[in-house]
């Protein structure tokens, strides 16, 4: 294929070797600023130099009149992070100035990158409308939503077939059986399926039908699924945690790279702050950032971010604006009798008015919108 | 004039009367939910049912088996809140089903209101791009750049002659001298003006060139200071505080009106999070939901919100695309000497260019861009 | 044994049936209070009305002036959530008065339950230090602390052979190895054991030392992990996720109760918020509510609150002025060679005075600290 | 007097000078770290280079192998900041690494301040109470509970006669009449004052009876109410604001010892946060945090933390632990019949026995509680 791939590799976790190195890439080397208190004395900032030496880094002094900094320039091989100098009571601040991620920087692919959902281009141009059902719960559900945002162009669908759910008393997903529905649809619409893994023991029932892997919000940082979801060689469409910062869902994706995930898509759904108005508060600056610091693509969920159907379309169309690839959107052919967050599921017979909505301003943003896609053809 | 405005009042802050009336509004209506613990007793609820009835309140009690809950309704000119039921150690919560804002609802006013600055209509239809230096260093300053922006489409100068700053070792502005080259700029290029206020002390000064207050983010719920601006008859634009709530800043915005102030526009600048990527998180969802529930005109300040300019135009593209009623930029003829936030500041050479990135998603969102405007003439 | 413990269930995750219902519990009751907007008009009122009864609840309407109200009372085996009524334009909220858990609550078990770990009792009346080293390094490293704590007063030894780690290139745990360790120290010191699980596929390797399991903040509510690990049948602790509400919180206790686990023991450990300065921000207020709301003992991590070693004294100490159970306390033989969180870790050799600065609070507290443990014996 | 004073001078807000400098301490070194992109090009770096000359620093460049950074040091005369160098594409971050505040740090005063409010002193090893209601409602109100917690063991009275409320239609406060009511209680009390202002008008006349003037937190970083009320003269009690850093609350303690406030007492209330199960989340980290940073004494108050009554005797005895000097609180002679916050205030006449909860452990901290009043006498 000629799309951005990595090459694969075994997941190595569980290894008892300290460290580990992305072969075929070069030593990731790491700066760190260390900070003393002001009129730190000469001798103490001695001190500290000739531990960063003994470390394995390369201290630089630059003093000032009340004030003294090290700049240390090291090699990631080495195992100890200068943070421990914090420890130090003269030590005011250790301050890292690298990304902790790598592969999934533009540094490292200056150019976008996209994924394949099936036959479906989903990034560097191409604009992907991902739709379904927030919760698999019958196979005429799903099919009538298949059928109905199909027709109004999208090209993806969605669909829970396990749900994690925050009460134990709520409903949980259909399991397998959703999977075997997710089958059932895909077959007969041909339309590729995004859809959620919660935990590993799923991962082979669910890779039957998946075309891209989906890591929900909960577990961005659940590195133990992702370092084992990664080598399955799916594209895999990451959540930002709900309390994740742009730098620690990069290194989520860092995770799945690094792990041998082919493609990585990048979602924003909204994190959580004191706004009770909105489920979550969707932070479009994340795409904008992610955008300029990723080759990655990045899609935007404006129904988890809505909560309230009425509020998914404003902000759709903002997310779009601000650059994303794509959009995940809820729907339902009747959400009054959703399981599952029936308040912010679009009803599917209204999703064609929806699209036409969005796609002026997909195009004004120069993507492609609604790829070919021959529906009648399956 | 044609627009919404409400009559003026006296301010009354400083009263020893304990309730305030709205003249001319019926009393507002009060609901409130009382919860009681699982299997409280049969007494206990008697008990407060008693204690609502006193309090001017009708109570109504639903019972389930193991829980009950009170719905109790009032009438605002009770001067107690039921949520001092909350000290009762039986009772879960007590839930008020009610904003807490009146004028600024859309249930007082269906329609949009739109604002005049100067001869400037904003919302209900007409979209404002309002642009200018953070802060007002020098006449050759701001005229350069309300020559620049102006040529590019934009009607309204921003500009502030007085600064909060974190720290009191940075620049705080012109002060009394700025007010004076907006006024010089005001009077050259006939542009309506938009300017802080931080003080009341400083309110009648403003006054003299202001078109239109800016109440800062800081400010938001400065109540003293909203009381005494309002009575003075112009428009104010109000920022969200860094940790307000969609229903704070709605009440912020109604102690405007029930001061007297003509109109009030929202002003959503980003709020704080743990996100440190950008300067604040900008909350989208908030200006959807404003929208939904007040009939004032909301803007954007994409500015403050990114706190880097090259993120300024995805996350203004965003916000004209959620429904913004204008946008509020900072822009500056150097941004490398500005005095504060140079960071954030656009080129005002470059202001031309960035209009022109915004205008087809304002046209496409079925408002009017860059209203007429006669810069030649004045 | 004497102590508050579920009968053990299966598992049931992966099922097909809808909804799960807890045996020997009676059904849980639900209210829900649907808000219409104001003057919505009667017929409206009564279409939600008929729709809340068809869905199983019985409506009762409160009616006011402008506003109206229902309060729905149903059952839980109702499957449909009445919040799906927010979608209809002319609803304001849907706001659910309940609690998602019931094992955990006060209602279910009103005395303080207690974990035993080992033979340590921990709740109830008995304080418990459980310290140890961030992660695992080597045997000498874990004793060498195990020791120096054990002296000091501390009775539970913790330690992580698996540590999940933000970036993919940090030093992960020794895996195995370290399991290893775990149980040489465990057999020669004779201290009980509380070691992290990250993944389903190390639950059967760490349940070969664990005496309790620790659930770590990013797995909080990876609800598929709490299904595999409560059926194991030994304690969890269960720390709270960094943007998990109390109820959340709760809520993940209720997964591992409603699975079998036997006790569980509630960790704070600081909630993620704007400030910067410290780690993570130590929400004691949640302390204070999951004691009131809750049986299950609390302990909190000053040592992730804190994230400076500095700090973790006066945090450690408001924990037990607030009534935590326990405390969990990072602590390393040499804090400057720590292979993870260098910078919080207490000295060993310090530990004794550690202990005795947060002894008298637990006195005055009227807890039993350093429980009887006899060291030599073992 | 003997205790730490800072010389007063003249308020210089309004100015047209564009920096201030502080008479009588040394100018503000200033340390600035510059990161560039991987890869950046060596003429690029000359050119920030050059840029940094020029502004008046002195720059040094630390190469690595992939990443430069520049560290810069200057002098705070300088009025640019290196911020703006944020706008260069090739520029990844510009660190500042010093604090924004200088009086209010250990480096300028290493041991600990006190402030004096009336007879009492407050910090440097004297605990101090403050109770009382949260707003003057009636002369009996305020004189049973002055007499309840007097004789309860609190040597200073709370009370607002100017209340900041979120919504126009709550109880705003008494106002004058209110500042007569605290002028007669503390006449006959003898009790010293700390009541509120929440604007400039209001200074003189609450200065009439303050001992101590109370800037409440959402006027934390109203800035033209700081630098007006400082040179008054008297002790301020600054709350943190709801969404202030520890760094942006000290830096405002700055703007009232810049312009001439003798003392400032730091007072904890809680931040704004996710979680809302309490008012606010009470950060004691903050109050850990700001003992090590700065001499300034530090308040916790627990009651707006809390919200609920039930809540503020764990945050009490918490904040205590955690090396506070002091707490104000909410009482009243009968929390049902407050006019604001009533589910939060403790009932004048159980006091006694809250002080009794707190005193050992206030005595265990090594802090003098109850100081020598004789409220007999007066």
């Amino acid at each position: 294929m000629a799309y951005y791939a990595l090459p694969k590799r075994k997941n190595n976790s569980g290894t008892k070797h300290l460290f580990r190195a992305w072969p075929g890439t070069k030593r990731k080397e790491r700066h760190m600023i260390i900070v003393f208190k002001p009129h730190t004395p000469e001798e103490k900032v001695n001190e500290i130099s000739g531990i960063i030496t003994k470390l394995g880094y390369e201290p630089r002094v630059i003093r000032g009149v009340e004030n003294t900094v090290i700049g240390a320039v090291g090699d990631e091989q080495m195992h100890r992070s200068l943070e421990l100098l914090k420890s130090f009571s003269f030590i005011e601040d250790v301050i890292p100035i690298q990304k902790r991620y790598k592969l999934a920087s533009r540094e490292y692919h200056p150019g976008d990158s996209f994924a394949m959902i099936g036959e479906q281009k989903l990034g560097a141009g191409t604009f992907q409308m991902i739709a379904g059902p927030c919760a698999v719960e019958s196979l005429e559900q799903v099919m009538r939503t298949a059928k109905d945002v199909s027709s109004a162009g999208a090209r993806i669908l969605r669909g829970g077939a396990y749900k994690p759910r925050t009460s134990p008393y709520d409903f949980q997903g259909l399991g397998d059986e959703g999977v075997e529905i997710l089958k059932q649809v895909k077959k007969e619409t041909g339309m590729p399926v995004v859809t959620e893994v919660v935990g590993v023991t799923h991962i082979e029932k669910v890779a039957e039908v998946a075309d891209c892997f989906q890591i929900g919000a909960r577990n961005c940082q659940n590195y133990h699924l992702l370092e084992r979801i990664a080598p399955v060689g799916k594209p895999v469409l990451l959540k930002r945690g709900p309390a994740s910062t742009i730098e620690e869902w990069l290194s989520s994706a860092e995770y799945l790279l690094v792990n041998g995930c082919p493609n990585v898509i990048l979602c924003e759904r909204g994190i959580r702050t004191f706004e009770t108005a909105t489920r979550n508060t969707l932070d479009l600056g994340a795409v904008a950032v992610a955008k300029r610091e990723s080759h990655l693509p990045v899609v935007v969920d404006p129904s988890h971010a809505a909560g309230k159907a009425d509020l998914v379309l404003p902000l759709a169309r903002a997310a779009v604006a601000c650059g994303a690839d794509g959009l995940i959107v809820e729907t339902h052919p009747n959400p009054v009798e959703a399981c599952s967050d029936a308040s912010q599921q679009i009803p599917s017979a209204k999703f064609k008015e929806f699209m036409d909505a969005i796609t002026p301003i997909v195009e004004l943003m120069g993507k492609i919108p609604k790829p070919h896609f021959d529906f009648e053809k399956k």
